[in-house]
């Protein structure tokens, strides 16, 4: 039994022309008129292959599929059609598609299941204009207060209930695991390089990294750039320019995969003949581990101290997120593992250096992921690509999958 | 003949008092309520001791001395009474006030002098709302246009036009070079650590640097900060940092007294889960030659290539400023040098690292300035603080000063 190719790839085409930019890329946010459209045809798409179609409290679309009667949870497949501006076809919709692709495959076979299917779609997983990202998958497990929900707005100060309402929710009957499953399993693109450093295929997720912030302020003299000599400053931006650089040491030093990162980066004054006096960072590392993260932590304070008080320049921390690393369901990692060995697919288990639907999702249920290749790891972008051979294999990969837990689940 | 201390400090403290913070420093913008008053209050005090005071169309403040006719071009002192939000008592109101007590001091001594004495206040010299520092001296000069001065307004919406005919000007009748003089010399506290270093009260200033402006663009490629790991990034922030330390090595490495300064400093998209794609900076240079700054300005392009090649990164530059050195007159210089050394008050030469409004006035009349020391080189601050020692010697040899070039001036 194998999936149809061909209709999977014209779906995935045909789907990429809702928010289609001129100049490449695809600009699909959850609530654009080009949303709405797709939710339209997602949801025809399903009834057509004999789907029960609900939409949840959040918007989220869900098609439950059983061929007779069981009191066994269902298996639950999916992502999310939503993209960031200008973004590509792959992310969250692969997973979406080939799900839909998974569930038709098997109702074509006609194959008996013990468990019924469940196919969704998330409500904006991607960051949005209501500031709310894996926004549908939170609200589902009853993370995001009605309250919060009921008074978020997007920046032209439409309220996200008039927008999910549009989309056939209502905040007003938000209340949290409506639903219950055997598993979760969500295929989507890696956004990041490793699959094809190691031209691996597939990859099956066995955790989400673990994601902490601190906000540090660097505080020098500001002073006149012009009467203060070289020998008299105290520049905040030398001492932070000197620690973003060690940062990047100490991670390149560091043998595992974590990462580090400085992205946010502002310097006060900020006027051209003004020494900055103060420079205020947002420091993030993520890895899989909270001891590896810990490690990473005091060395790169130890040299922040080192530099800070070379330079005679003072600094502060506050740390702003603290997210610990999510492991993924044992049970689910070995099915994906012991699948894609016994397909004979090249596969390799890794953790997930970014949030997904799944990472809240695993709180209530058997949860894992199965990453597919991605061309240059690019996401979020007009070139995000992924081949049709690989494409194939994972979505084959993700059929038996779903096969194999099925007689495997209590 | 001595100036009269006591009077003089009376004067600067008083008029400390106009936009006096509760918490220390002042606060006294140009076309404030507390610079109308402090215009007032100056105005009365010019009247009271006889001289001729006029206000000219873009509201700078002239007053006239002359005990018999004469048909010499006035000797010009004086300098600016606005200053920055939360500065000092200093900067500025104690070249006018100086300026003030020598020409009462002549009065009151009855002097016969050669030529005419005038003393001006500048409108607007600092950094101010109408984005147009050195704006009286400008105006009066013919540098502003009549137009771009009409159309300014501040962050209000008033516009310069009602501000100025508040202060008693009218800038339809901007028209330049009303005036014409013998010479121009500003006393200005010194803004830098130089005299304090070298324990000398007074510093004769024979040019004003040149400052050399550039924009330069870092571009390095916007990556998910969770998935790409740490040797696929090309990260702009971290060339950027790299070229910012550069910078200053290569300046602290010169023997001269040239400065560097990045003082702006803009990172995209700016958010902490994106690694930087790119990264704005203004790079300034203040040097006395052409020669060397051009000299650091290859030095430091050699730098931001190498480094900027090695990280992978490029980098775009457009000038955005490149304004030269000012030399001050020779005769007045030399003068001002003599009367110190006739006092026996150790005095230095050297350049001014900071505009005045002097740099605009050395276009039209022979001009120099004479700087006072300043505790610890500050300015723009509440803590900007001149000894009385200081100030005494310094109105001293202003006074000498004035009398000297009424003898040696044609």
């Amino acid at each position: 039994m194998k999936i149809n190719i061909e209709r999977l790839m014209s779906n995935i085409n045909e789907y990429a022309r809702y928010g289609e930019d001129p100049k490449g890329g695809v600009t699909r946010p959850s609530f654009s008129q080009e949303d709405y459209s797709i939710r339209n045809r997602f949801i025809s798409e399903l009834q057509k292959i004999n789907l029960e179609v609900s939409i949840d409290a959040i918007a989220n679309i869900w098609g439950y599929y059983a061929k007779s009667q069981t009191n066994k949870k269902p298996i639950l497949i999916g992502s999310h059609l939503d993209t960031v501006p200008n973004g590509g076809a792959y992310d969250g919709a692969l997973g979406v598609l080939v799900a839909k692709e998974v569930i038709q495959t098997i109702h074509e076979y006609n194959v008996d299941l013990n468990h019924p299917l469940c196919i969704v779609s998330f409500t904006a997983e991607e960051p949005n204009d209501f500031n709310l990202s894996t926004m549908g998958s939170r609200a589902f497990l009853g993370k995001l207060s009605k309250e919060a929900l009921k008074s978020a707005t997007d920046s032209t100060g439409r309220t996200l209930k008039e927008a999910v309402e549009k989309a056939g929710g209502n905040l007003d009957s938000i209340s949290p695991l409506e639903k219950e499953f055997s598993a979760f399993v969500e295929l989507h693109i890696e956004q990041g390089k490793r699959l094809e450093k190691a031209n691996i295929p597939i990859g099956v997720v066995d955790s989400i990294v673990g994601i902490y912030r601190d906000k540090i302020i660097i505080n020098g003299e500001a002073n006149h750039a012009g009467t203060t000599m070289m020998e008299d400053r105290t520049d905040a931006l030398n001492t932070a320019s000197e620690i973003v650089n060690e940062i990047e040491e100490i991670l390149k030093k560091n043998d595992t995969k974590a990462v580090a990162t400085v992205g946010k980066f502002n310097v006060y004054p900020n006027a051209p003949n003004i020494i900055p006096g103060k420079v205020e960072f947002i420091l993030e590392i993520r890895s899989e581990s909270e001891k590896e993260r810990n490690n990473l932590l005091n060395n790169i304070y130890v040299n922040i101290k080192k530099i800070s008080e070379r330079r005679k320049t003072t600094f502060t921390t506050e740390n702003i997120l603290n997210q610990s690393e999510k492991k993924f369901d044992k049970d689910i990692i070995e099915s994906l593992a012991t699948t894609a060995k016994e397909m004979k697919v090249p596969y390799t288990i890794f953790p997930s250096m970014a949030g997904h639907d799944a990472t809240h999702l695993s709180e209530i249920t058997k949860t894992a992921m199965l990453f597919v290749k991605s061309v240059g790891g690019i996401s979020h972008s007009p070139d995000e690509f992924t081949k049709q051979k690989d494409i194939e294999t994972s979505a084959n990969v993700m059929l038996q999958a779903v096969l194999n837990l099925d007689n495997k689940l209590n």
